[in-house]
C-alpha cells in the first residue's frame, strides 16, 4: 500500500541530497504531475528554487493566468516565459507526429535551458511518472520529458535532472498532491500532454488552428466536467469535409471529441457518454465555431488506439 | 397524393416521345435511382435500351457482380466496361472535394460517351431526382449528374440526356419501384452516391485507401442491416493517429463511421446508436483493418454537415 507521507519525507530528503546548495529550476504547465514536483521541491530547498511557466501559445483558455497565481499562492518564486511566436515558428511546415513531438521538445528544452544559463541554475526539476517511462521504453510514444530514454542528454542543453515521481502512477501522485495540502483544481486536475494542443491540432500546428481547437476544448471540458471522466478534449483534423453554413456550402472544419476512463493512462476506455450530452457538445461546436462544420466521437479504446491522437 | 401507376404511364409516353427509333444506353450503378430509370426505359423502348456498368474501382464489396446479374434477370440487354484504372489514374494528385467529385464527372461522362459512340446512341439516361436538382442549384454540392445546371453541356460528349424521375424525390422513386416490382434488394436499396466510394476516401484517392473503406463500409453495413436507417457507411480520413498494434506504435488509419436518418436526404439526423452496436463496429473495424487504430463517430445532422463528407 502507498503511503504517500512517507514517499513525502523520502523524496525531500533526496532532493536537499541531489541538490545541495545549488539552484533549480522548474518548468511548471499547472498539470498534477509537474506542480507536484515542482512543489516538493519548493518544501525542500525554498529559495534555491525558480518555478517558470513558458508561455508556448499551445495552452487551453485562461490556463496561463491560472497557473502563475496557483504558483504565487504556493509562494513559489515565479517568471512568466512568453515564447509563443518562438513555438510557432518550429512548426512551421512539420505535418508528422514524432516530427511535432520533437520540435516542441527541442524547443522547450532550448528555452528552459537559456532561462537556466541566465539564473545560473544547474538543475532542472521534470514531472516524469511512471507511464510516461514505460511507453518510451517500449516505443509507443517519445514522452517530451523521459530524456535518457530518447538518446537526448540534458546536459547537453546545460542542466542535470532531477525526477522525484518517476517512480509513481498517476493515482499516487494525487494521494501525494492530496497529503500536500495543494488544491483540488490541482490535485484532482485532468491529465494534460506537455505537447499540450498541438497534439491536438493534426498536421501543421498554427495559431489559428491552435485557437480553432482551444475554443473546442473549452466547450467539451464545460459540457463534461459532471462525467468524472479521466480525460476530456477536442481534436482538431488536417482534414476538411463539406458542411452547410447560413444555407451555402462549405468545406470546413472536423472537430473530434474523445472522453476515456482510465486509472494510470497506460490503458483506457472510451467513454459511454449519454447520448444528450453528445448532442449538446456537437451543437456548441457546430454553433460556436463559424468554420467546423463535422462533430465526431472518438469510439476507440487504448489500445488499439492511444488516448491522445498523436 | 403520389400516385405511382400514373407516373409510370406518363413517363414511357414521354420517354417514347422523346427517343423515337434512336437507340439509348443507360449507366445503371444498382442504386434505386438508376435502376428504376433504366427500367422505365427499357419498358418504354424495349431492345432499343443497352445498359452499361461501368467497374471505377470504387464500388462496395460484390456489387459489380449484384447490378450485372440484376439488370440481366430483369431482361435488360447489358455491358460491363472494366475502368478501373483509367479511374484511378485521373484521381492522382487531387485531394479537394470538389477537385475529386469533377474529376469522377469527366471519366465517368468521357467513358459513357465513348461507350455509346461505339454503339451509336444518341441519348443516354439519367437518374436525378428532385434533391439533386436542388442541391446543385443552392451550390451545396456539385451533384454528378445534374449536367446542365454546372454548365456542362452534354452535347459535347456527343448525347442528349433523358432523365426521368427528375420532378421526383427519393420516397416517390422507391413507390415507383414497388409499382415496377423490382426486387427488394433495388426497391428499398440504401442511398449511395454517384462518385461511390471516392467521396468516402479523404484526400487523394487510392486502390490501397479505397480497399481500407470498402472493408469498413461492408462491416458497418453487416452490423447496422437491423436499423433500418436511411444512409450506413464509413469514411478513410486522410490524417493519420497513433495507436498500439501488437504492442507496437502505429501512426495509422482513421475510420468514420456516420448513421443517419432521412426521408429525402435534403435533410438529416445522426442515428442515435445502440453503444453496443457503436462497440462491435468500432471494434472489428480495428481488428479486421491492419492499418485502423482509431473508429469514430460521426455525430453532425444536415445542416451543418452534409450526409456525405465531400
Amino acid at each position: 500500500m502507498f503511503n504517500p507521507e512517507e514517499f513525502i519525507e523520502n523524496s525531500l530528503k533526496e532532493i536537499r541530497k541531489a541538490v545541495g546548495d545549488s539552484r533549480v529550476i522548474s518548468a511548471c504547465s499547472g498539470g498534477v504531475d509537474s506542480t507536484v514536483a515542482t512543489y516538493l521541491v519548493h518544501k525542500a530547498v525554498g529559495k534555491q528554487l525558480l518555478a517558470v511557466f513558458v508561455d508556448d501559445g499551445l495552452r487551453r483558455e485562461g490556463e496561463p493566468e491560472f497557473v502563475v497565481k496557483t504558483l504565487k499562492r504556493l509562494g513559489i518564486k515565479t517568471k512568466f516565459i512568453d515564447a509563443k511566436e518562438e513555438f510557432f515558428a518550429v512548426f512551421k511546415g512539420k505535418t508528422d507526429a514524432e516530427e511535432k513531438r520533437k520540435a516542441f521538445r527541442e524547443k522547450f528544452y532550448s528555452t528552459l535551458g537559456k532561462a537556466a544559463k541566465e539564473e545560473k541554475i544547474a538543475f532542472i526539476v521534470q514531472g516524469t511518472i511512471k507511464a510516461d517511462v514505460i511507453e518510451t521504453v517500449q516505443g509507443i510514444k517519445s514522452q517530451h520529458n523521459v530524456l535518457s530514454q530518447i538518446g537526448i542528454n540534458p546536459e547537453r542543453y546545460g542542466y542535470k535532472i532531477i525526477e522525484p515521481l518517476r517512480e509513481l502512477f498517476k493515482p499516487d501522485v494525487r494521494k501525494v498532491a492530496r497529503s500536500l495540502k495543494l488544491p483540488p483544481e490541482i490535485s484532482e486536475r485532468m491529465p494534460f500532454p506537455g505537447p499540450a494542443l498541438s497534439l491536438r491540432v493534426l498536421g501543421e500546428v498554427t495559431p489559428n488552428k491552435t485557437a480553432i481547437v482551444r475554443k473546442a476544448t473549452q466547450i467539451v471540458e464545460e459540457e463534461t466536467q459532471q462525467l468524472g471522466t479521466f480525460q476530456n478534449f477536442a481534436v482538431l483534423h488536417n482534414d476538411k469535409a463539406t458542411g452547410i453554413k447560413n444555407g451555402k456550402r462549405l468545406y470546413g472544419n472536423i472537430i473530434t471529441v474523445r472522453i476515456v476512463e482510465s486509472e494510470d493512462a497506460v490503458t483506457a476506455k472510451a467513454k459511454q457518454v449519454p447520448p444528450e450530452i453528445l448532442k449538446k457538445i456537437s451543437t456548441r461546436i457546430t454553433q460556436e465555431i463559424p468554420s467546423v462544420v463535422r462533430c465526431l466521437y472518438d469510439l476507440t479504446d487504448k489500445p488499439p488506439a492511444t488516448i491522445e491522437f498523436e
